[in-house]
């Protein structure tokens, strides 16, 4: 395999997108970036594909399946730690504050890696068929595969036989994990809007303090997991925003804040919700507020590798890994990926790779305290170690599209 | 008396000074309107005294003792709701948003009415003495008095005989109401930062959760009025702010509110901060999180009216007003006033007046919905009727002057 | 004055009874002992005299006014501490649980120094008038001076001139306090009985638990005092019972909590008990429960001293107690002593003295301890000094009595 | 099979149990009458096995293996709605409370069906070997089996092959599930004091309220579940009692509550008991109170099902059942049955049936009610259908016991 060939320009291009993460719908220098690397490489090229910057590049080599390759491109609203020297000092406009933006869920490592697995493939002669690869955006948001659909049934008429793709996770790097069956959680996302009645701080008196409801309103949320989901069905309830008020001396008018909602069966997905409204509805009744407001924002929806395909794909790795590969276990993050098939019913598989030293891996888990000493996605300390993480990304890549191209 | 004469300018400015209300320390406009006016009467005219926008107006007639008149210029950071033709539609930066700027706590009327008084007074000629007009910013951060106590010492070496001011309240238009001893109460501002771990929204057992920690404080906190304090001790323990997050699915690292609290006693406060400061980091515990940060941003003063001089002033509302005098409860509100004389440690008297439909005031008084019928400063729909509120207020700045003049 | 020779008795008396509290409405040795002394002084005795065990005697001595004397006889479901030699080791069932008994609100320094001034007042010759003694029980239960309504007015169909009583409070032994107006709260009992749903310990998801929605409900009710009540107005919510469940891994079908509320006037008391309601129907909504049962248990009346009677009192006090009589604060106790003068709508005055070592409080006033070092009523460990507190009760006892006969 | 004969017999011994149900360790009527049918049996019997009832009948028949059959005897604390002819009216005394004493975990089918069983396979003639039945008391309190330990060493000191149980549950009657591997969770019960300072109840501010502290805690312990235990591992945390206060008017000195923890893996209890540990002591640094106490009661072990014998039992349990024999989901429930075979170090298999009308179930799975329409064990209307609950029963433990006989 030419991969050593190719590893230089992989951790170069890695460490350059690192540096600069964009936000979700926004990655305009690296969708830029994207389609140029492929046009070097000789592919069929084609930008803003969908609503904001989709790259796809096409490579045809004869009769044979059509395979789809992703990676995402999206970064964060999270502030890099100082840890290594290509750290991002990038800022951006989030929400109306100024924000740090980090590559903290890893998706460079995505991009880098399918660049670098297409370089390998295009080096590789005995193989037919046709490969797709897709640099998308906004997988953050979960908008960012409904939003190709259209553009990627007008380029691909004929439909694809699989798709493909992968996320750097939590583990030590040279790790793949892979099962059939449903591999992601559905996610929801609800906006809460608490209507109280503003005025002076010190006449609490005269109103309805929304801040003292919605923090009711979070404390009593976590309720539903502990008491109303049976422990043997995993769901989350996360408020992850919260804002409320200009001054400190007013008690502002509303309050509001953010549900994220993980659930893998739909029975317990509706549940959930239907627990969120009740407490919500009914602790403004505590208040003796009006109603709140409850909006519905971007639903992930489930991932489920398809078992066939999970299988072949499994066999393939083995040979690749050995004992690097192991089964998944289904995970309460969401993921858009399963939108892009979704856009001609064609099956898809996703899998994991760790990404972190394997020594700290392996103490940690000894000591219980993985949670802990292993960075989470999203965490502003989610800096996976260059190597083995990007040989394993790109050989699984390669591996994956041969296991599926003629 | 020739308030007739000034109605209508009094009535147009404060049209005009209602329309175009600005933030703390930010009172630019206000500021150079309220000097040309004066400059107009034809007083000596200080601007930009103290560290932003204070003005001093100087009226000198002969012998006699000098009486401080004091108005506050800032407006507040809220959105005003559409009621009058001079509606303010300004906006302003605050705190890292664009928020609505409204004076919803009546400073124009404060700044109409003593500007309206100057000119009274100056139409009379049987009294000497010297007259300090001061046009103070910031009241609403508790810092613009104190801003211009330099100032003031430079310009006034031989000290003050007396200072007055006045606040409109919720409450009747026509009445006027004074008490000696403590009026206002003392403010303490906390501003409380949660150290958690952030993470993955769907991953919380990876993170300590910050919002969870700081809401469970909140409810935790009404603990302290509820239990602590004794019901015959007035207290208040305001969350005025909530901030934390920025993405639904991201777990944040730090939560962030602010604490107004009003005491009129001093161990009594120390209470309530003590509390505080053991339900804050009590909780911190309760999480696995490190201690919170605690920072005390400004603090308001105790506003004690001197006994002498409230029942001088007493006496000459009687006359003035006759039953629409009345004495005044102590509120729990706080004001920057008292730093003014604090200059030159003088005694002082500050009073207030309504500023509401009569008939309206006295139906919700008996109908016990006065907390909700009549609008409480600093909300949105907190907007006087110009009359009798502003003959009220100049009619009382005249007479307390002329109460201490010769 | 005679107080010297009976102040052995009284002190007996004091030592006795203490040692053998009863519960309310079961006072019966306390009550036989009463009518025993009452016999032995020569009044006219009356026993059982409404639903329980009240006690009157009747000293009649000529024309005059007559005037009434009462003390409360009942003590409370509260295990005393190691502290004097006659400490009570009583116990009794309450609730269906065997508890201590202890006289906790010092009912036994009533009995003891009303039963002191009886003796002293028939010891002299120079008052004439009717004197009443009342005996009664259950003012721990607000139903034993109603109780006794029926009772008093067949007794003395004539009517009464003016009722009497005093209370021992925590405070310096030797000080008397008295105010005319409102001096004690008003007092509501409300009982919560929250249904849930019960079930098996280990599936939460089937039930819904009645433990987590009444400790949401205790939690949620502090809001109440810390944000609905103007710091002005004083309210108490306090919940003093709380009782569910019989087994550690049963999620009972059922809470029940008992609710305390005292206020000084009606449309706060109105406020506050609509916000109660409000709460916990709310916080049913929010659990997805049934409504919850909520029963209102006996209240107490205001306690409104007549003030023309109050202030000849308190000039026989200046006479009687110099600077150790002092006006007293309002209280937020509550009482069913003004039911007894309720009988004929007659006129009373009720007081204050304290009980506790004069250096101790003067030491806790000056650190600001006094709540943490002082007992309060219902404490286990509120037991009064024995002197100067009975010479002082007695002595105002005889006081007042002699403030209003001829 | 025999099964038929013997059906009268065993409905009507069922029915008699169950109306008559006995608390743990007090069940003297219920083991007299075990004992008595052994008796009647042939059996050779033991009674008092243990610290309290237990009863062993023992049946020896040749060569071959030594199977133990369990059955447990106690009832609970719990009052039974009227619902069928055979309903107990039983009242016992209960932690200071009298209580209704109800069979609502369904031993009662426990005891029938295998005292059905041994009549059964007493009937037949092609087994050889050793029956051990034992009747067990306080499984409820999980130290019954412990109890018994000494007694059935000496009894049996040769050891057993194989020990044998089974529960009835939620699910439709007639069914049957059995898994090898972990099948019942661990249990913990703690129990906590919570130490604060009581007074009056119109004083709060001289105490510190062990109700709302307690309650806090309640709340905040939800806080474990929902964001402490990840989503993929199963946790229970209960409180199933909470008693403080004796009236309405009187802050109590304290608060008792007890919490029940279920999990299936050491590091989650660990960290669980942990989390419960840090959120009580950090609520009593809240709330300024002393440490609570903290007391662990009994635990409950794992139930392991030896994976060998499980299988061998799951295939004579599909030639018995068909297609009415299915897998188990591991149950959150626990149990002490283990502790039996831990006498010797033996293997066991543990296998539940259901209990409820199969239409009923069905339905309620398809409208997702099923935890709302089929009782839950512990609750007052567990009444299963007695056949063919029973039947099932007795042929699943005939079954299970040929299946390791000779």
């Amino acid at each position: 395999m030419t991969l050593e060939r190719h590893r230089p320009f992989i951790e170069d291009l890695y460490r350059e997108l690192h540096a600069h993460p964009e936000l979700s719908n926004r990655e305009h220098r690296t969708a830029a970036r994207m389609a140029e690397l492929l046009r070097e490489l000789g592919l069929e090229v084609h930008e803003g594909v969908g609503e904001s910057t989709g790259v796809v590049g096409i490579l045809r080599r004869g009769e044979g399946p059509t395979v789809l390759l992703r990676a995402d491109m999206d970064g964060l609203p999270v502030t890099e730690v100082e840890q290594v020297p290509y750290r991002s000092t990038a800022t951006d406009e989030w929400e109306g504050q100024v924000s740090g933006v980090m590559h903290a869920c890893g998706h460079d490592t995505h991009m880098a890696s399918l660049q670098g697995a297409l370089r390998v493939l295009a080096d590789q002669d005995d193989w037919s068929g046709t490969i797709v690869a897709v640099f998308q955006p906004a997988e953050e948001l979960i908008n960012g595969a409904r939003g190709m659909q259209e553009g990627l049934r007008a380029l691909l008429p004929g439909g694809i036989d699989i798709a493909l793709g992968q996320h750097v996770m939590p583990g030590a790097a040279g790790e793949v994990r892979l099962s059939g069956g449903p591999v992601m959680a559905a996610s929801d996302h609800l906006i809460v809007t608490v209507h109280g009645r503003g005025g002076h701080g010190s006449q609490p008196e005269k109103t309805i303090d929304p801040i003292v409801l919605a923090a009711s309103m979070v404390v009593r949320l976590q309720t539903i997991v502990a008491r109303e989901v049976a422990p043997s069905d995993r769901a989350v309830v996360t408020v992850g925003t919260f804002h409320a008020g200009t001054k400190q001396n007013i008690i502002p008018g509303s309050a509001r804040f953010e549900i994220n909602v993980r659930t893998f069966e739909e029975p317990v997905r509706r549940r959930v919700l239907a627990a969120i409204e009740r407490i919500v509805q009914g602790e403004c009744q505590v208040a003796g507020a009006p109603a709140a407001t409850i909006e519905h924002g971007d639903a992930a929806p489930l991932t489920i590798n398809d078992e066939d395909a999970s299988a072949r794909l499994a066999a393939a790795f083995d040979e690749a890994f050995g004992a690097a590969h192991a089964p998944a276990e289904p995970l309460l993050g969401s993921e858009d990926f399963s939108d892009l098939p979704a856009t001609w019913g064609a099956p898809y598989v996703y899998w994991f790779y760790g990404g972190f030293d394997p020594a700290l891996v392996a103490q940690a888990r000894e000591r219980g305290t993985f949670d802990v000493d292993v960075p989470s996605n999203h965490s502003p300390n989610f800096i996976p170690v260059m190597q083995p993480t990007l040989d394993t990304a790109t050989t699984a890549m390669v591996t994956a599209a041969r296991a599926f191209l003629a």
